[in-house]
């Protein structure tokens, strides 16, 4: 990841109709923005949703100048949803985990490679286990006890974070809390959702015998397991495994969909729409 | 597949305790069997099942006494479940269909090819549409309406088969229909199990926004889609891909799949055990 | 695969600068086109190589003038190369078998089902052994013997192909034949190139002790085995397969490489620059 | 991993002929030793090399006089190469590496969670970056200037280690150095040999164009990246990625494949027939 010029994304939601990617790029063209990259998805040409994300450099344009005019000049006319993120400053992000250590320290790893787009600014557990390898890589941990919603929003807010990633967190989050944390949530579900659904997925895996398991990267919302599905991958397995086997199995699929899908988001790459997910 | 020497097959289950594997081995060490291959798995040393699958040649010996004196002196002592299972002749198939062609056309191309280690014997099916293909290959064509099931069984002990292959046949079959048939049933379920039990998975799995789909097979028993399952396997696809687009990679993932459990089947690999397979 | 409305399709290669999607988005709205799908690529954002597909549906415009007017308005001051390419009437294709059917059957089955955006217009060999499948299909065999180019390039003008598929054909074409054919020509190779360049690659896969093989399709170059990589797939292998196991696993890969790769190529989705290839 | 009670694993390879399984497991059976694993490979049952891994638990039995007593009574009638290894005390294992610090540090990990059945003793490297993981970890670092073999075997020595693992070690070592470290040494290649033997695999993959890269783990011989290999695996990629996006993708192979590889060879899975793995 290479420092280079800022690279500015632009993120798009309206409804479809002819026009809109003329428009967004005349305009980018006529304020000095160069696209280096551009990705749109159409749910349906006649009626449906249009989701855009571009990526631009400005040669010589102010971003400031650029941004209130893109909302007179183009997103009022075409009702978009729209936001231009500077991919500097990079957003801050909080890891909580229980006793599990392997997402966290996948992600701690990336982090110092400087491959992840952002800063992790805060560990909290409601468990000692991590707090090594917390500090060790040079991150503040915060022990909070379970069940301590209040005093884990203190923290989070302490920590200025903007996203929040439960790396193997074993504690359910109240609708409250999500509503109140202010940023997105991803969770890592240790099954193929929308198999197994719930607590302990490996052992039912292991009972009704699949052939396959699987991790599941999802935003959190309220309903358990059920918010919008932003990675997953799979290996395979056979009847040699036994709980534990699928276990070890599982922590591998778990943290490299897990780091993938907080690596997503950081870009600006995952546009929700609905219950799905456009990556 | 060459055509070699007969290649025996033993299959054994039994409780699990110290020299099984000495007894079966110097049993047929002493009547002239040369094992090529084995394959042995048990739940748990101590109190678990013990589960051999074991290939041998004949040198010189007889295989009827060889297989009336393993009974005696191996399989009553140790108390198993056991069977001696010639790879010659074949096992006789039939193949089940509604509408779809693709996993039917699969298994005939396989058969022709020699890859399949059976005959396929009788194409059955609730509409027209597959007779030109079955009969192509020279299979003959069995038209049954749906529902008949008192007919099926009829053309099914016609044709004198050992396995029936539901290549996305669309109708249930009966409980009683399973006891009657006197063969396995290996069915291919259009999902990843068990995501999706049930009917029209590809448009459940689009509207959940999986990031991954698959298809499963396994045996049939009369609980939907609960049976042993034989062989799974997976695809990535994403927010592009339409129900059309689903529907077009999971073909392709339903007919290996199939092919695959219904070969291994046909081998004697496949163990059962309660409700999971050991293949 | 719907018939729906005609999309169009824009394929675009020029120099990177400011400017260019804004220019041909604000062209095709100009001309009631409406723009359903869009990929795009950087080589370097700058001093590389710009490359566009873009699909549209036309509201009310005239193909014939858009076309034209692009040309003078847009392709010329960009200094484009261009092309747009009416997804019908649909690509003619020529396949070209030997004795392996496996390839053959698998496009003669997808065309039939509709899952190909193109005609199977001619099936040309050096064997019979692939007349029964071709004309099965409906598709007229044409038998013409090794080296016999002449022969060969005149079935290929008759049938007036646009494309060209070696589907296991064993014959290697020269530099000559493949300039005085006319159009691409697409290679399967029954390895995971470039490892095992040439012929005999599953016993050299055997003999090295890989555990993964594969299929890579690519266009002819004069160049054996060296032309532009359009997809590639594997499977994993072990001890237990001998150099029959690994033609088997590998015809699995070898029908679904190819048979994406010449999808990919029917919808316009593959543009090449220098040797390799953007899909 | 459970610490349980200790398991025996019995490595035969001897000429194949009938009556090995039947004498090795009869032995077995009359010292008290329950067998739970067998797996068992025979390159042709005519003339051909027979391949055996036994594990068993001793129940009462005595370990050194049975060993004796099997080369008497098994090995030396049939000629076998033979080897009897308790799985305890574990062997202990030296990491050596050079800046590249991703397959290190998961070693480390999967180390301290207890899912590598061996002990890693020594830490070596002809770089300073590593050190502070290392030494984190509880693992001694030894600093050793690249081409400097002889101190490298002194460190090896006084480690008394059973294996070295190259983690990214940049540096070739002589055929004088692997005859006289006297245990096998693994190491990981960042390609998908044999495709890319030598220097800059990544980059000649985006040369070539390749849709899918890889890594490969194999035991180290005197010719370069030809040695046994032991395991593979691939992701796919594709024009997006430039050098480092296809670096990132390939450190993720590279440390799963170099774990899974490591395991292998300490649970003693791994048999070694000339140049290829039985795994």
């Amino acid at each position: 990841m290479s420092d280079g010029p800022v690279r500015h994304r632009l993120l798009v939601s309206c409804a479809d109709r002819a026009g809109i990617v003329a428009a967004v790029s005349s305009f980018l063209a006529g304020h000095g923005a160069n696209i280096t990259s551009s990705d749109q998805h159409s749910t349906d040409p006649s009626g449906g949703r249009f989701l855009m994300r571009m990526e631009y450099v400005l040669e010589g344009g102010d971003a400031v100048s650029l941004e209130r005019a893109f909302g007179r000049e183009v997103g009022a006319p075409f009702a978009m949803d729209w936001r231009i993120s500077p991919s500097r400053p990079r957003k801050r992000v909080a890891v909580l985990v229980s006793r599990e250590d392997h997402c966290l320290l996948d992600l701690l790893w990336r982090w110092r490679r400087g491959e992840l787009d952002g800063e992790i600014a805060l560990v909290a557990s409601n468990h000692e286990v991590c707090r090594d390898d917390a500090e060790g890589f040079g991150v503040p941990f915060a022990p909070v006890p379970a069940k301590a919603e209040a005093q884990l929003l203190s923290e989070l807010a302490a920590a200025d974070v903007q996203l929040v990633v439960l790396a193997r967190y074993m504690q359910i989050l109240s609708g409250d809390f999500l509503e109140r944390v202010g940023c997105p949530v991803i969770n890592i579900h240790h099954s193929f959702l929308p198999a197994f659904v719930g607590a302990d997925p490996y052992r039912r895996a292991l009972e009704r015998g699949v052939k396959i398991i699987g991790a599941t990267a999802h935003y959190v919302t309220e309903e358990l397991d059920a918010g919008p599905i932003i990675d997953q991958d799979v290996e395979r397995v056979d009847h040699r495994h036994d709980i534990e086997g699928l276990e070890e199995v599982g922590r591998d699929i778990e943290r490299r969909v897990l780091a993938r899908a907080v690596q997503r988001h950081l870009e600006d790459r995952v546009l929700v729409l609905e219950n799905r997910t456009v990556v």
